[in-house]
């Protein structure tokens, strides 16, 4: 046979049905808490949501139906290439075969526009006309920009001010695509507002744009306006698993029943799980699979924090989400991978994480430029800074498996590229990067504030 | 049949052979002339480029084989997809099917790699270990660089002093590619010492730099260094002729035997040469396909200017050659399709349009923003400016399609994407950008330089 790089689907092999793994966790999932630490129901999140995606946030079916109207826009870009990294394995001389699921590939250049495009799609057949969000380094906000585009709704973007204003490009893109994209804290809405008065010279944050999105969404008086979410919630994760039940065909196509180790990197969870999740469904089921999530060293969730019920945002306007928590107060040091800052992991991720059907890894940011740029060097793409935590773990196995002499089979998750994002390499280049380690008090102390929290099973 | 979006193509239905248009001119091509205006001799090329580039250049042969090594870097990317462009076509409105070669997918975003790749392997099969090359906006000094780095080769880009300082970005692709990047003019060369003692604060320019790019690479005293040229050379033109290629087999696939128009943006002129060069062999052999150049209205060399041997370069440096100029003292005004502005053409493409195989479209850079925006909201993918003049021509006719009541097939080559320049996108939606046009008296002024110059047949 001869050596094929990529392995293709043609479009018709591209998967009819999202895969959920809410009834295959060992332990059934906790429910989000409301005031009062009652559990939520849709009802309440109905202000927030169309009813349709919150049917999927709650729904038990293992299997749910992508409707073609859906598929019929992914297949701008899916089925997405599962790639050989030839020149990679050469590099490191290693037994091991290494494969990535190139998700760069999406017009936004990450795996966002997966559930983008299905959470715009859901929204309008609901009847929306208008979505906010939030974005902080900016790759959801041009992913949902560029769904809001394709399915004719307007997108109104909270960017958080200090990535405004350093991140000018994401903003245009977001533009381009038509989406509206406003510096957060912002006088449109109460809380922003608020927030400039006490601080004018606020550089903004995740937390606080989080509450001007909602808050645009739910006081919308034509009730047409929906907030939207590119991590996290359940309904997201599900959207993503199209990534891997893709790779398993793929893997197939090449004659692999299976591979040894499926990775991914960890920030609010989103593409660990998207491509993750089908192949704890294999574990599950007896597969002798290793799933690892990689995280920075810096962000601790997976690796440091205990399982607790905490708020998804700062700003404590979220329901109380049963995860991996730093705690809500928790600011991670200012890396590079932007898209991995978050203090909590999504509810799912933290069920595998607890149920043992994954494992964690941190890893040092220097560590992951430098596996970076080795990938751009060899196989060609020049990575997302977050996207490097996962190929820094792949090398991390790869050599474990030449130590070893075995002729494992790894799985990554490519999950963007990093053109908008070349400062970072610029700095680990020039040697103004440091890496990052919290004390263990700090993590405590912080944690210490969720005091009086329930606690989930 | 069910709707498909991307026709793909297996690895190993990639072309095994380049497509040479010399031997099916209806005149022959014109020999480029040296000092005294004397035909060039392969041997006074020789201290520039490798010799068995150099055989390509001269080369009658119709096909000739692509290297399995190269074949086997191409592969990170290629085949690329065909597309059919249904969401623009809803759009418009027309009963024209339109397809685009999506080129956008390399490791760099553009068409460039096709040649960068195979040029870095010559080189380095003839021996050498460094290439040189100048660069303005940038394309195609990241596509030497992401060559070089895939095989070892040491690449040093003289990059136009006003592009280095105006998008660093550029810079850092580069860079992390491992190549070299250093502002034009330069204290490593002569000819850039002379210059800054003259003027120590020009902004540079594309003559300048390629001035030092071929001092640079002739002067090594180990003879280990060349020089490379990113368009307009035969060899460059032969090796973009992939595209083409690959597009009739993808055609193929969906019963379509040949296409009706066939469009491709133009500057030096190699990533319209890839894709049409092919379909002109259909042509010279019967078959009724219009082949549409697009240039800018304000650099409008195919459509204002006469066929002439001209230099390539400001400075002189190059041979003459047989091509359609506007003069080598002519500026164009400062358009955001940095990789259209050059006031010569290909002498291959030059010849096409001479022996009537081509037609030629110039189009104002408002008319092709426009498109792009369609573009984006449509097909999703953000255009590189010089790629949404082969867009707005396709949309033209599509249009004229849709007058006459006609359903065309429509192929365009969609050459880059336009992520390292949302600026330029910026600018049009903020009503920043002027349409130019140059009056019919300068252009006449500045080609009356060339008298004196020997006439092409």
């Amino acid at each position: 046979m001869t050596r094929i790089k990529k392995i293709l689907l043609d479009e018709s092999e591209m998967p009819r049905q999202w895969y959920n793994l809410t009834p295959d966790l060992l332990s059934p999932l906790n429910p989000p808490l409301g005031p009062g630490g009652k559990p939520i129901t849709p009802e309440m999140l109905a202000p927030v949501f169309p009813m349709n995606l919150i049917e999927q946030e709650v729904s038990q079916d293992r299997w749910i139906d992508i409707p073609e109207e859906i598929r019929n826009i992914l297949v701008q870009w899916r089925p997405s290439p599962l790639v050989r990294a030839y020149e990679l394995e050469e590099a490191l001389g290693t037994p091991a075969k290494i494969y990535y699921k190139n998700e760069s590939v999406s017009p936004a250049g990450s795996h966002k526009p997966n559930t983008a495009i299905a959470q715009a799609w859901y929204n309008k057949q609901f009847g929306i006309k208008r979505l906010t969000t939030e974005t902080g380094a900016g790759q959801w906000g041009t992913a949902l920009s560029y769904a809001g585009a394709l399915l004719g709704l307007e997108v109104k973007v909270f960017m958080v001010r200090v990535s405004f204003d350093q991140k000018p490009f994401r903003k245009l893109m977001m533009q381009t695509w038509g989406g509206k994209c406003i510096a957060s804290p912002s006088t449109e809405t109460q809380a922003g507002r608020n927030i400039l008065e006490k601080y004018p010279d606020t550089p903004g944050s995740l937390g606080i744009a989080i509450s001007e999105a909602i808050e645009a969404a739910v006081t919308d008086p034509t009730g047409q306006t929906r907030y939207s979410l590119g991590s996290v919630l359940n309904h997201v994760m599900l959207h993503q698993t199209i990534i891997g039940l893709e790779a398993k065909k793929q893997l197939a196509k090449v004659g692999i029943k299976k591979p040894d180790v499926v990775i991914g990197c960890c920030g609010g969870g989103s593409n660990f799980a998207g491509l993750a999740f089908p192949f704890i469904y294999d574990k599950v089921n007896g597969a002798d699979i290793q799933v690892i999530g990689a995280e920075p060293f810096s962000c601790p969730t997976l690796t440091k924090a205990p399982f607790v019920y905490d708020h998804g945002d700062v700003a404590e306007m979220t329901p109380l989400l049963p995860m991996y928590s730093l705690g809500h107060n928790f600011i991670p040091a200012p890396i590079h991978a932007g898209g991995l800052r978050y203090h909590g992991m999504a509810p799912l991720v933290s069920a595998a994480l607890k149920d043992g059907l994954m494992e964690a890894q941190a890893i040092h940011q220097s560590e992951c430029f430098e596996a970076g740029l080795l990938f751009s060097k060899t196989e060609g793409i020049i990575p997302a800074p977050e996207t490097t935590h996962a190929i820094a773990s792949a090398i991390r196995e790869a050599k474990k498996a030449k130590e070893e002499g075995k002729e494992k089979v790894i799985l990554f998750n490519f999950s963007g590229h990093g053109l908008m994002d070349l400062v970072g390499y610029d700095k680990y280049m020039t040697g103004q990067l440091s890496d990052y380690e919290y004390p263990e008090s700090e993590i405590a102390s912080n944690l210490a504030k969720l005091k009086g929290y329930p606690l989930p099973k």
